[in-house]
């Protein structure tokens, strides 16, 4: 089903050394690619949200360190790899909360220190394979959590989703939309609420723009109206996506998600967490541990207003993302499986995937 | 405490049968006032929110109606009534859920039938008057609960509050904020966090401009981070203002109102809901019965910004209030007293006030 899509997240042209990312920050109003080549490009596309969703930020770091790579001037491997480390520290301070930006720079480097001091050119080939299989493996699960996702589903429900957890989040179908889109395709008639998720609007500017082009019936709100159409029996399931999600089931996910949960245990509506196992950091015991984002103080009171629509000099409070508690998590959907809780059990998948 | 206040929210120049306020769709850029004459200019400025907030509504609308009866052209006092009732049932027409604006024209029509078909002069003298006490009636409503609020609240806690509920809804020092700048005055040094409230930003462009002018140590935030403050143990308490309560304490108010209530009941933050005893309105049951106002789209996809920020021909839903559940009120501010569970019996307070 992602052939069809005309939107390219990420792509990488190797024979060029560039990385081709749609500028989400410009939809919906401009669908304009921008052409990265350099750290300090990659690193800014990142922190500004050019490129954004938790999948693809490990797609596009993955792809972007095999860019990167292959601009390194170095006359042997060991100086290679000593460059290669610094390009791979500096994309890693981009944004802090999303797992999946460390955990496919990890693989980047792991798949360096596989190789036994090659020539330069064998390894820039094992990153860009690497890269590749991160893209692959991303798509793929794109498709396998929608699969698993839809099990939860029945035709003509009302869903609510918040931020963006679609095709502009990944290289496929979407984590929360890919069931979304499985079922669109079979008929299922879903009546889609996207929370329009302030301050950026990533709801208002790419769920609702994403939706729309998909032909799926989907209705813009504010944040705050989550409640009203909960409270109205407008919504029978939430699905969102996931950004960091702690061992004991915890999940770190936009601001608002924790907000969200608590409404949908209220009012008896199933709320989904969905994501690749990848963005599982097993690291974290808890979503204690979870380093949650700041950023700055112009999202809130100036992005992209025609006049001033906050007192100047207002102290703001800007976390990026909050930590849903695992108890007000009804599943959480994989593409290795459902798990339910108890989580610190259920989200240890067999590593063959089941 | 009010004769501080630079911010005239509210001004009727009878001399010159003139209703002046403050154009609050311009805050906080500028602060322009606007002299309004004819009924479709005050219609216009209630609909389009340039006043508002429940206690102003009806301060408008009286102060309007009295102005308006004095261009009224009529020979006898029989046709000066018909047309007094045709512009008052147009100004009813501007909104419908606040129910101080239907509490107050019908004031200011009983007025008129207390009089046995007068001389019109007597009638507009009886007019004017009738809407000053209203106004004067508000600004002692908002000292009251005040100070009836003041009890609930201890010094250096961490406030959260709602839309705008301060002195730019009312005529006096505000409802919900009116223990806040009480508490100021005394020395409380409050730390208020004020929802942005989403779509027209009554947050950020009133709450937090009218409290950074007085002083007041105040964080502007978007609507969906109410859940990461109250879990970071910031908030201690709640203050929301109300457009109508229904006989049983079910209360509607600015949309996102019914969210936080669920969101401190979770975190076991009491919330209190701070109004004016006309804003009870004994002939709705339950919250059942209060009609929502629904608003135009461009209020979430255009207002305000530089650029598109939602697809065009996007589908909303722009419910502008929602109904809290009596159940999750912890408590009713009243002028005449503080009214805790169950609201049937504690709401009716005994005519001489307490």
């Amino acid at each position: 089903m992602d052939t069809e899509t005309p939107l390219k997240t990420i792509e990488a042209d190797f024979e060029n050394n560039i990385l081709r990312i749609l500028d989400q920050t410009r939809l919906p109003e401009q669908e304009i690619y921008l052409d990265l080549q350099t750290p300090e490009e990659i690193w800014e596309a990142i922190y500004r949200l050019k490129v954004r969703g938790a999948p693809a930020l490990g797609v596009a770091a993955a792809l972007g360190m095999a860019i990167c790579a292959a601009r390194i001037g170095a006359k042997d491997f060991p100086s290679f790899y000593r460059k290669f480390k610094t390009v791979k520290n500096y994309l890693s301070t981009a944004r802090p909360t999303a797992v999946n930006l460390f955990a496919a720079l990890d693989r980047m480097e792991a798949c360096l220190q596989r190789l036994p001091a090659p020539p330069i050119g064998t390894a820039l080939v094992e990153l860009r394979s690497e890269a590749l299989k991160i893209q692959a493996e991303d798509i793929s699960a794109c498709r396998k959590i929608g699969e698993y996702g839809l099990q939860l589903l029945r035709p003509g429900m009302g869903i609510l989703t918040h931020c963006n957890a679609g095709r502009l989040a990944v290289s496929g179908c979407g984590t929360a939309l890919a069931p979304v889109y499985l079922g669109h395709e079979k008929g299922y008639r879903f009546t889609v609420f996207a929370d329009e998720t302030r301050p950026l609007l990533q709801g208002a500017r790419l769920t609702a723009f994403e939706l729309q082009k998909a032909g799926i019936d989907v209705t813009l709100i504010c944040d705050n109206m989550a409640s009203i159409v909960m409270k109205q029996k407008k919504i029978q399931a939430i699905l969102v996506g996931c950004d960091r999600i702690a061992a004991n089931g915890d999940t770190a996910n936009k601001i608002g998600t924790s907000g969200l949960a608590i409404l949908a245990r209220h009012y008896h509506i199933p709320f989904y967490v969905l994501g690749p196992t990848s963005t599982i950091d097993f690291g974290c015991p808890t979503g204690d541990s979870i380093r949650i984002e700041e950023r700055p103080a112009e999202e809130i009171t100036d992005r992209g207003y025609l006049h001033r629509m906050a007192p100047e000099n207002i102290k703001t409070y800007n976390p990026a993302f909050d930590v849903t508690d695992h108890k007000l998590i009804t599943a959480i959907v994989t593409e290795k499986g459902i798990a339910y809780p108890p989580f610190g059990h259920s989200l240890r998948f067999p590593a063959s995937g089941e």
